[in-house]
């Protein structure tokens, strides 16, 4: 997607240890116009009527779910990151290793809000090891749920989240595929 | 907000300790359209054109302050609860004890994104005794930024964080605010 390129050349950050900055637009301060173009190309990309939920996870998923949703006509479910005094009942769980964070956390989901007859659309800011898609792929699994895709905002490429996803057969589609970057330059390749 | 007290009637549950739980439509799974009523009544609320930012916390505020930024067309930024090694410079920071969760936490906010210039909404889920908010309140001002008010989808009146904050003269503006809830009964008064 050239638009969402374009503002990661314009304005993303290339840090030491393979961490790219989108905070100004994308996941601290967030562009909400560009967040209703990403919205409106991920249903570009998914467009199946079957697709019942949009699952994401916190926190910087939330925000670009939402806004997609507007164009699924589908409600939003989001993962919790640990278990809150609030999430009564019974939850599907998940353990994740976050290497940015380097943490482990369970991703929780309210057997509510997932059942068997749903068709999920897995959406997420960042792909990079795939730990926390994985986490929620579970998750759906744990349900009986079908998965429908997965709709990544941008994918570090030369990590191996997206090449291990793809080839479970599952479909995945990031609207920018970070090929190589270089903290050094500054520079950012995307994939073609 | 009728429709919003209509929803919590419906699909809302009291529980022991003062627990009100929404989150089948407001912050677990989430009913977009009415995050968009919800946001279009905000704007309502706070229609001053000199509103330059949408504050919110992480997890469940994001989603609610990005569809409503859609009638502000202003960024959201949304505080982040605890020292993450991807928020790299300085940033503002507050201390907020949680009775919810139980736990002291750190809200932080990279100073990249609140400056004097900004007058700022803040917008969050839920209100109780108003330590989240008060937090965000104390980012805001450490950035020496204005405070255009508090939008809050659900109040818990019969705490104290509304009166609080109403009583240092911060304008709060709240969807539904719930005068007395019973958890034996299910019963939920709203303030007129």
């Amino acid at each position: 997607m050239k638009l969402l390129e374009d503002r990661i050349r314009r304005d993303g950050r290339v840090k030491a240890g393979n961490v790219l900055k989108v905070d100004s637009f994308l996941n601290h301060q967030l562009d909400i116009d560009l967040y209703n173009e990403m919205g409106k190309e991920f249903r570009r990309l998914f467009p199946s009527d079957n697709i019942t939920k949009l699952l994401t996870i916190e926190a910087s998923g939330i925000g670009i779910a939402c806004i997609a949703a507007q164009y699924f006509h589908v409600p939003v479910v989001f993962a919790k990151k640990s278990q809150s005094i609030n999430l009564d009942g019974s939850v599907y769980a998940a353990r994740v290793q976050s290497f940015t964070h380097g943490r482990i956390y369970d991703v929780i989901v309210s057997e509510k809000f997932l059942s068997p007859a749903d068709h999920v659309l897995i959406l997420d800011d960042f792909l990079a090891n795939g730990c926390a898609v994985s986490g929620l792929i579970e998750l759906v699994e744990s349900a009986g749920a079908s998965i429908e895709g997965v709709g990544i905002a941008v994918e570090k490429g030369f990590q191996e989240g997206g090449r291990l996803l793809r080839e479970k057969g599952i479909r995945v589609e990031s609207l920018a595929i970070v090929e190589s970057m270089d903290a050094d330059t500054g520079e950012i390749r995307f994939r073609r």
